[in-house]
């Protein structure tokens, strides 16, 4: 079998949305990078301040925002509309062929609405399938997707979708056609032993230190349901996982956090 | 040389898209066509819907958005947004794997800012080029393109950009691997003799009976540069024009105006 081609999956978050400077230059970095590559963004806090100035109060519920059809409308439109656009724009500008797309182009991502019950968060969707063969078919004619955190239910409805877990299964389903590494850009270097010392870098977890971790309660809070979704996408054939400063995208030596199973 | 494939480049305009009943029937219909194609839509009543609840006063003139930088962020919102993937999720849902476009996306279309002087449009885009190869390698794979009203002028600003323009130099950009055609979508049956008559629909308008209808008023007001525009891009190898009903698009048979050259 011939030698599989890298591909990059790339994560980018609100903290790095919300800041031109630094995103110009994420964006200008990411655009250099010769390999196959994807890229998928949020834009949560976009999209609340929209809400806001429409005097519409947004509801979060453990961290994640539940999306009644007004607040839904406001998410396509900051984040399929806005954000999207404007990376796609500034990718352009920076000569890599960017097309933007939500999981309803080319039938890329289909969801299902999360059911109402314990907790309703109104349109969100859960991820039914990644359709690998389409998004590889743009790859192929040279094109760079920029996914933003939308999806649909092969009936008509779109659906709001965490982006840290579209990156996941983004990376998982490109794993037949390409040795895929997963990359969430993230405001510290990595994970840290110490939150407060940015020295306190983790540079290698695998399963077995992420459980010891885990235990001695050194990665808690937020961190906890992240390295979740990359074990559980490592388990599913993902070869590696990077969590690191937007520095990893010009600079894969920096220190940083490198997620494997082994 | 092998006889060329027939590519339907159909624009559907605020009308149809205010209305979800029609807007699902044409979706439905269009959804149905077995050959390539390419729609293109408008969405400027919704964006001046948004721009009001946001306190925003929308400038015309002569017909024409002035696209002021909070503007533009509304007419991406909308078009490229809401409105642009709200579409494509529903040909989805109806088998037709749609990929929704700015002309920034696949660096499709790119503009130039129009000038300031004499009047100042603002963000307004006039088209500089159109990808032709770019559009063809998605319809290659199987892809439907859906373009909003937005361009790029390729160093990272969205241009608005006027939507009925878009679709004729799309449907000339097509040309040299289609046998085009280029179908707008319109509220009458086709161009009238009598605007209160939707019986006196001209079937056939040629150069020569064009330039006759001008001269003799018959032709006049909004449809004069609608039909400047079709008689331009048909001087520019486009093989025929069709302004016609939604119907037009399951029933290709029906009364309507066919322009031709000769």
């Amino acid at each position: 079998m011939r030698k599989k081609q890298k591909l990059l999956v790339a994560k980018i978050g609100g903290n790095i949305i919300e800041d031109q400077v630094q995103l110009q230059q994420f964006l200008a970095d990411f655009a250099q990078l010769k390999q196959p590559k994807i890229l998928i963004h949020g834009g949560g806090k976009e999209a609340t301040k929209l809400a806001a100035k429409l005097g519409i109060e947004t509801t979060m519920i453990a961290g994640r925002r539940v999306t009644t059809a007004e607040e839904l409308d406001i998410v396509v439109q900051i984040y399929a509309g806005l954000v999207n656009k404007s990376i796609v724009a500034t990718l352009q500008k920076y000569g890599c062929d960017a097309i933007g797309m939500s999981g309803a182009d080319a039938n890329a991502i289909s969801a299902d609405k999360r059911p109402a019950k314990p907790i309703d968060y109104g349109y969100a969707g859960d991820i039914k399938s990644v359709n690998g063969t389409s998004i590889n078919k743009l790859i192929e004619i040279g094109l760079v997707p920029v996914f933003c955190a939308v999806t649909h239910d092969n009936k008509g409805q779109l659906l709001n979708t965490n982006a840290d877990t579209i990156a996941a299964e983004l990376a998982v389903a490109m794993s037949p056609y390409f040795e895929t590494s997963l990359f969430y850009c993230f405001e510290l270097p990595g994970v840290l032993t110490d939150i407060h010392d940015n020295d306190s870098v983790i540079e290698h977890i695998n399963l077995e230190t992420y459980n010891a971790l885990k235990k001695a309660e050194t990665i808690r809070d937020g961190m906890l349901p992240k390295l979740q979704n990359c074990f559980e996408a490592l388990h599913r054939n993902l070869k590696e996982v990077h969590i690191a400063n937007a520095e990893f995208i010009s600079n894969p030596n920096c220190k940083h956090t490198k997620l494997t199973l082994q």
